[in-house]
């Protein structure tokens, strides 16, 4: 068999069964021999930014990673700022890019560049040069990208390599465990517990599941500690039945409010709070004087096990605190984000993925769905916005039996808008609920709070206005059914409409 | 005055007074600025491929650079393809990248990246780390990016390097000329002209104006020599009155044809020709065997001086052959890529600026436009396709009094499809033709290039259809005015229209 297949078998053998593709000439010998090995799915993207921030809401609901297929050094750029997302989210992901023939390099032709070193800036490169050896580096990088701190394979893949002959597939091991923490790491922790000062859980990564909030409810029931998830979770799971865990907020201001005067803060997979930006004046590090640090778990340790076994150290026999169930009531009036926040708690179902790229639109979501039924929520986990549609893409293709809904805002949404044609190619349960109000909202905040005085030109650019832009005409252009609406009533009737029938649909809520 | 005025100040006395911007938090301080000084248009773009791309567009009409401005790292690379075809277009552009504050790296904030290394693969980096440097900085990088070769500069603008006080304009020095080619290199190209054997100029970069036309096409007339372009000109001046010139061939097998018999292959800003993919078993090199290989002027040299010494030297008293004006009739019957170019070919308007990102659909349309009103050709680069919409606005901001007409193929015109909705708001007088074949027809012929045996699963990845795309409703979503025609005669009739109204129209040429 040539390379392809044997990285293709490699790959389904080691778990990867689903790529997320934009090909070019340099990658035809992959795409030939996916027709070979029926076990691999391919879903075709029109831009690879949607391409690898689907790969990375697969990873995000299914726990293993997705492949990407992408074209040389552009074809990748056009997916790092989702790859750069999936970075943060600690994530694990194969990117595979195809590269020129190993001998054809030296010839500098038009779309040579240099691949490793932009590669480098978000994931650990493999670069096969010989077709022997390229279901080895395949297996090694799944290996190392499916074990804690999870992380993004880059996988070089030569158009020779690729279309050379007598290849065999390799073994990928099984995903090794993070560290497991000390029972001494977990003592100390235990110790700051019980020393009567106040304390602060900082919840982060896998951390956010149900098991180990879970355990880390007990501990604050047992302790009378805090706890607290990061500002965009990777994945968080909540709802009625789960136990309820603030967010860190985005705002500096207020995240300086919710960390005062903590005394320890004791990090489980996350980092010590930072502004998400510098402001003239103000402080980045978000630390409290004299708060002392304590790391249970790194993204690299067993932080479900760390928590575990804290909690039946400092919380034997007592049980977390459960949300109760509890929704809103259908709204009613003109349609704002809360009345649209109202119409999701009220409507969403069990076992709901809602991805989560609403910025400001999305304020009063969180609220509104506490009591809804158990979920998973999604956020955009590094700042680069337009993830949400392509992470959508990704987790229904993961979950196929999990309706999913995005919350979007507008501006985001067209980073990667033709997110919205693999939907409908494939089919995907998903529901857009799109935030029009026509303009980059949250950089009109941002603009006051960097102190900056404030003209037309400047307000011109954060304007999305002239033309408006009407989602519905996208949506449908590229296969999607789609409405706009105007009213609380209108938009919950949508929204109802849209669970109930399969398929993709965009809800244009006009603020 | 801060860094921020002191650098948008430094930036229009340096001649760069457009910014295709798409700028966040980190860039409000930039943003905020601009009010203060008039000279500085800035063209919001919603997608930052769009504004690289409009960058492009606007360097090689208006031979001067623009800025850009984008956020942070994923920012950047949201850019990088089209940053990279510019590169390859060797087309100067001030691309300016907003960072964090530089006391704020340290916390590897969520937007953290390695900017630099990822700019380094297609610019040369600068990176102010005090206000009292940052105008300094700019004007070194304009005098840098303005002279031959023409390069990229990305300026990294941390945040408080941006909003600190005290700042001083700089002065930008006048571009340095490209070096001069010695009277010993231009006699030794005459001596090979002179030779007897087969001699072909190869003419690249700035080399393709009418002026170095004209004195290639004296030589030409004067030794017996053949001349040809790139494959894909940054900017090709042709049509009536000018010397015509055929392009090298994409395809390495045609190509190796035009090349066939050379003996003295005379390089004029152009490198030799490599196939632009590798293919098993076929030559990389497209070098015919027993060619010697004459650099005339390279990038960084005054081609356009050495090719009128040269024509001095070898054709005095020689006249140019210049192309006579010759169109085609109005087409007629089914719509096709031919029957599109004859439409094209019949009402091209004098001045023109066609922008050719049609690939298999563009076949017809150099032939057909070959005796029209004397025009200018931009071709996509670097082959990181997604250029045609985005070059077209900048070309359109450049050149304000020519009519653009960007030949775009379906799938390429999906990467950067926000161009539009910068085209509905600017006003430009782009016409879009929009070939919409429903299918990466140029992938299904690379597919059988290469000799990979073809399934169903791998069809289905080259294939448009399911759902069909519909350009005019994704136009008319971004306030642009949009029709579509399959006929010969329908089309003729709407490009006829749209060339008569101002302002952004869309033909959708469903063959």
């Amino acid at each position: 068999m040539n390379g392809a297949h044997a990285l293709i078998r490699t790959l389904v053998d080691g778990g990867v069964d689903v790529c997320f593709t934009n090909p070019g000439t340099s990658e035809m010998h992959f795409v030939a021999a996916v027709d070979d090995i029926a076990e691999m799915r391919t879903v075709l993207c029109l831009f690879e930014g949607v391409a690898t921030g689907a790969a990375d809401g697969f990873a995000r609901m299914a726990d293993r990673p997705a492949a990407t297929l992408l074209h040389l050094g552009p074809g990748m750029a056009n997916g790092m700022a989702n790859l750069h997302n999936a970075r943060r989210a600690r994530v694990p992901m194969i990117n595979i890019v195809g590269d020129h023939a190993t001998y054809h390099k030296q010839y500098d032709a038009p779309l040579e560049s240099d691949i490793d070193a932009a590669a480098g800036t978000f994931s650990f490169v493999e670069r096969p040069l010989r077709t022997a050896d390229l279901a080895g580096a395949a297996a090694s990088a799944i290996a190392r990208a499916t074990r804690p701190p999870y992380e993004i394979a880059t996988l070089v893949l030569p158009a020779d390599v690729s279309w050379g002959e007598d290849a065999e597939p390799a073994v990928v091991p099984p995903p090794a465990p993070g560290a497991t923490v000390t029972d001494d790491e977990i003592a100390q922790v235990a110790k700051a517990l019980g020393s009567g000062e106040p304390c602060l859980l900082l919840l982060g990564g896998r951390a956010n599941r149900e098991g180990p909030l879970r355990d880390a409810s007990r501990i604050v029931a047992a302790t009378g500690a805090k706890m607290l998830t990061e500002v965009f979770p990777t994945r968080l799971t909540r709802g009625a039945g789960v136990p309820a865990i603030e967010r860190l907020q985005y705002l500096a201001e207020f995240a300086e409010m919710q960390l005062q005067g903590t005394k320890h803060l004791i990090l489980v997979d996350a980092v010590s709070p930072v502004s998400f930006f510098a402001y003239p004046g103000k402080a980045s590090d978000l630390l409290p004087d004299g708060c002392e640090v304590h790391v249970l778990a790194t993204a690299a340790s067993e932080a479900g096990d760390a928590l575990a076994r804290l909690a039946e150290r400092v919380a034997a026999g007592v049980d977390p605190v459960l949300a109760p169930a509890d929704r809103p009531g259908r709204p009613s009036g003109p349609l704002t984000g809360e009345t649209v926040a109202q119409a999701v708690g009220a409507l969403l179902p069990e076992g709901a993925v809602v991805v989560d790229e609403a910025a400001t639109s999305g304020l009063w979501a969180g609220g509104a769905t506490a009591g809804a039924p158990k979920h998973d929520w999604l956020t955009l986990t590094g700042g680069a916005i337009g993830i949400g549609l392509p992470l959508s893409v990704g987790a229904a293709v993961a979950a196929p039996d999990r309706p999913v809904i995005n919350l979007q805002a507008d501006g985001s949404a067209m980073y990667t808008i033709q997110a919205l044609w693999t939907m409908a190619r494939e089919g995907l349960d998903v529901t857009t609920v799109l935030f029009n109000n026509r303009s980059y909202a949250i950089l009109n905040m941002e603009l006051q709070r960097v102190g900056a005085r404030v003209g037309p030109k400047a307000l011109d650019m954060l304007d999305l206005s002239r033309p408006d832009l009407s989602f519905v005409s996208l949506a449908q252009g590229m296969g999607v059914d789609a409405v706009a609406v105007s009213t609380a009533e209108d938009f919950t009737a949508a929204l109802e409409r849209s669970l109930r029938e399969p398929g993709p649909h965009l809800i244009e809520a006009v603020l």
